[in-house]
């Protein structure tokens, strides 16, 4: 079968590689329908983490279960599935307060950019959906592995209310997603930081009320002036810079949290002023098997799209161009079919 | 009248100076009946924070009021009151949803440990009671004014709930004070982290359920081994040092949050670790005025009793005793008496 690997700092190839078997009984084999790039696939792509060459990369995807492992009972090969990218068993101590991204048997989707893709833990993993979905509800489904899921955790850890003076840092699709999420929860007035214009775009479908282009200083003083100087009752960091967190606590309102999912890179937290101001931090690595049902209905129902942050789609063979899309922001994101 | 002053490091000093006037319509005078030393004053004692020479110093006490500024409309002379540590105007943004802590015309008290003390904004700071308390009430009205407070901040911020299993890092006054909290709000189990014999028997009347002298990793993986190795539902950082946070998030489970009131001194926070096991930060300096009437309301009616964190009085001329008494840990915490 054909996997995407990586073997240096912008170099992503398609290899032929054996096909993925049941290792542990533990285990599901997923035929990928739809998989795609990751803002977090871009950290080693640009040399910002460590590569080891010829390593398998990716980890959204929703595909049809191929196969099962002896202890997999609720799947059967031919459903179709929404992997997250995080596996967890949904019984240990931590996955029992749905804490799921930090399950004690837990693992990664690695290769999810490729045919066929190994699950560990699948029963515990996976979900389902009721019979094969409409080909239109695949892009939004496919976010639910990874980038909605954690633009909802963000947003969850940021303890948005409805009501809430909204801002979102960071317009990657994890970003986008949080506008998204924010407007779902009920947010008086959602402020998306965004100076792309496409990105603009999706972020006033997603019900951002207000944008602001401007970064630094000057992006923190608009939303100061938006918020009669007090800032925001939450905030979402959906970038994971050192920039980006710094924005997130200056427009902070006292007393509030910012909600933080980007990988952090070269972060200093500004722990004076979270002291002096009471701001709180929270999140991290997003818990998607925890949010996947909730998020699938509010899918299924129609109530949100996520799936339009694909601008772009491409066949699995032009994986390497997909990547060079959307390092250089000529894409938001971009769907695979393989 | 008189007041403490500090010198240099080490140089605690009682002056005598102009007695404080309203200076401000917003202003009130209150003549100390009870004050005492702060974990954090001897931060400049020991030398970690700049000491301008001869400032006042002190910012806990309680008092009869002296005389009130025309703004100062709910309190009069010879009432009984509580003074935060921190001052609000109540009406303000940050006030208007509790955050008194960051009021926008908040300030201090300075030169606490003195027989006159002006209270800024003290319409929306003081607290009365209802008419002079007994005098066995007041060691324990005096922890509410900064010491209580805090440590009931650090449980409000690491969202202690009932059955919770909860840590807490420092065995100072204020960490004591966080024990009491956690068992107050129904904790399941209160692991007090403490060496020192006396403060052992105070936490243990606070309510800890278990007591741990060990430190660092052999003190961490005995909270481990209390808990199953999950770790703790809550954990609770009263010291400020890089020590005691490290700790902090090195016992606490994914998903919980460490509540912090020490001052930071010399903290890194552990931004990889928190990423990864979504173990968030909240707290800061303590919105006393917010929690006073529900606090005060234990104290009177017996629920609690945070005034045996006491364990020396002495006069108010003894107060560079009090300083070294608690530098060199032979007190807890040393009330002083004008």
């Amino acid at each position: 079968m054909r996997v995407t690997t990586i073997h240096a700092p912008g170099d992503i190839r398609l290899e032929e590689r054996p096909d993925p078997t049941i290792e542990r009984p533990t285990d599901a084999i997923v035929r990928t329908v739809a998989a795609c790039v990751c803002g977090s696939d871009l950290w080693p792509y640009r040399g910002a983490n460590d590569v080891e060459a010829g390593n398998p990369i990716g980890h959204e995807l929703v595909g049809v279960v191929e196969a099962v492992g002896s202890d997999v009972t609720s799947f059967r090969p031919g459903q179709f599935v929404v992997v997250p990218f995080c596996h967890s068993d949904n019984t240990c101590a931590h996955c029992a307060v749905g804490m799921t991204s930090a399950c004690v048997n837990g693992g990664f989707t690695n290769g999810g950019q490729a045919e066929l893709v190994r699950v560990t833990q699948a029963e515990g993993s996976m979900v389902a959906t009721d019979g094969m979905p409409d080909d239109d509800l695949i892009p939004s489904l496919l976010t639910l592995s990874d980038v909605m899921a954690t633009g909802w955790h963000a947003a969850v850890a940021a303890g948005v209310e409805e009501g809430d003076t909204v801002v979102v840092v960071g317009d990657g699709a994890v970003g986008l997603c949080g506008v998204l999420a924010a407007s779902v929860m009920g947010a008086g007035q959602v402020i998306a930081m965004s100076r792309h214009e496409p990105r603009q775009r999706i972020a006033e479908q997603f019900g951002a009320t207000n944008l602001i282009a401007a970064r630094g200083e000057e992006g923190e003083q608009e939303v100061l002036d938006l918020t009669d100087g007090v800032g925001a009752d939450a905030v979402l960091e959906c970038v994971g810079t050192g920039q980006a967190m710094a924005t997130a606590f200056n427009v902070a309102r006292p007393g509030s949290t910012v909600g933080f999912v980007g990988v952090p890179h070269g972060v200093e937290l500004p722990i004076r002023r979270m002291f002096s101001k009471n701001i709180g931090l929270a999140g991290g690595m997003a818990p998607v098997r925890t949010y996947l049902p909730e998020l699938m209905q509010l899918v299924t129902d129609g109530t949100i799209n996520p799936g339009i942050v694909f601008d772009a789609v491409m066949p699995l063979e032009d994986v390497a161009e997909a990547y060079r899309a959307m390092d250089e922001r000529e894409a938001i994101k971009v769907l695979l079919e393989p």
